[in-house]
């Protein structure tokens, strides 16, 4: 069961990061940039094999220090079909690499919409006697604004193949106008916390925790002490630290006493640490890999302030 | 601006008919799933060139009597890039025939992610000093979950590039649970509703309607008349109608005297439509774009006995 798997990683390596796999072409060290624009010209191919490269580099460097990534599709789908080969690429070398893999792909449809997303990313596809893996995902994210019929297709591939989701209830953005709604039992995220944990009541790990996840933002301590005690039983995947502002301390009620509870994903402060004046000094643009993986080692030493392990 | 676009087709027309793209290969002619088997083997390549050359019949049929067509890319993405290219390739020819194309994406998320999904569905993409058109959608659908944050880069595209989008303020299935949390304003997709008619207050066409529209269920007659009532300048995407049970009378409140206010969309009740009893006997599997071209037809007669154009 992939919780049971993400627990495992974490605890074994004391380690609840996330890297956000999110590149953006222009914001790539300059010598891959020109180096796939001289193979393929401008085109999405170039920014495809660019992302490949950058990622697979990264995923090398640092999959014996962090748990998981998550790869945001949307940086990947912006470029099309070559866009998506490489996220698929990326979900597979990943895999490959022994980490677990979290799409970040915030899907949300219904009945044999919902099916198509969730056969896609956490089940298998079938061309006539032929059945297709076609993203390699150990978990992905889901929208739920249009409620249990757009989850339940998720939920029964979740059972079926070991898989896991990460359901939205806070998410880490200031404005969030419906999410804050206020009804009388408290904000609409609030509803929407206790409804994940009723969806995850089947899908229990031997770890303690569900299958079935919520993104709870990092940007809202307050909250995330609420939406913890709402729901005891359910994994936190955190958007937000570093780059959003949030801080190791704002996250520690999101941990129980073994050092289980949630994953914290950051983007920008490990994938361009090489931008980063910390690590600028000691790691020249062309060991960006090197320079992910102290960061990486960086955020585990100040999360493990606030996280102890028994 | 899109919204004129497909206001002035629907009135050339005399019809407010979307017809829903959302292929499934088990599902497809026999001649077609086994041509493109023969071809390629049981491949995503196989399904994704199958999806593409059903498409672009029932397209060649159909342009001449329906304004929009509406790809539900989760159909497409499951089977990987080939899908993907599939999903490109439909909406470059259906808009290359003339057609207003919805991409129904459900898209939703912040900051930077946003804006890639923006860019690349609605603006375009860069790699190095070149700039890319990816898909070819005029509208795109939109989740409204993460709020005004998850909706602004995409309102800054429509503005850029004259596109729209229907964000999702009520669904078409029966669950539902988030929207209809109880709060003292109604319901929260009333709230949704509101807000939707807010973002778009400056964006309004010519045509009277904003490019800023709402995917409001066919299943829920008394919501629809509720949902219009809190926002007139407000198009609606209606999904729902046929296969999902609705009636042409429920969707009578949708309208204005003009035969304005509403596109409806039908999915497998026209892509289908050769397998139906009804079009059975007068059109063999092979005229399946024939069928569909009749059940476009018919599906705007049965509207237009509740829609009426000056």
């Amino acid at each position: 069961m992939a919780i049971d798997r993400l627990a495992g990683r974490i605890l074994a390596l004391k380690n609840p990061t996330v890297i956000g796999l999110d590149p953006r072409f222009d914001q790539l060290p300059a010598f891959l940039q020109n180096e796939m624009i001289k193979r393929y010209g401008e085109t999405p191919r170039a920014a495809a094999e660019a992302f490949f490269e950058f990622n697979r580099r990264i995923i090398d460097a640092a999959c014996d220090v962090v748990p998981a990534v998550k790869p945001q599709i949307a940086m990947y789908e912006q470029y099309g079909a070559e866009g998506i080969a490489a996220y698929q690429r990326t979900t597979a070398y990943a895999a490959q690499k022994g980490l677990i893999v979290i799409g970040d792909i915030k899907r949300g449809d219904i009945a044999s919409t919902a099916a198509a997303y969730s056969d896609g990313h956490l089940g298998e596809v079938a061309v006539g006697n032929t059945r297709h893996v076609i993203y390699n995902e150990d978990f992905i994210t889901v929208n739920p604004y249009l409620g249990y019929d757009a989850v339940e297709p998720f939920l029964a591939n979740c059972k079926k193949y070991g898989k896991g989701l990460f359901i939205l209830v806070r998410t880490s953005n200031p404005g969030a106008d419906i999410q804050n709604i206020m009804t009388a039992n408290g904000p609409v995220y609030e509803t929407v916390a206790r409804l994940v944990g009723k969806w995850g009541e089947e899908l229990m790990g031997a770890c303690g925790y569900s299958a079935v996840g919520a993104v709870v933002g990092a940007t809202h301590p307050e909250q995330i002490k609420r939406v913890r005690e709402l729901i005891p039983g359910v994994f936190f995947l955190v958007p937000g630290y570093g780059a959003q502002g949030a801080t190791a301390e704002d996250l520690a009620p999101c941990f129980d006493k073994k050092g289980l509870g949630a994953v914290v994903n950051s983007s920008r402060g490990i994938i361009f640490a090489y931008k980063d004046e910390k690590y600028r000094k000691d790691f020249p643009e062309t060991e960006f890999d090197k320079a992910a993986r102290q960061a990486c080692i960086d955020m585990r030493e100040c999360l493990n302030e606030v996280v102890s392990y028994v």
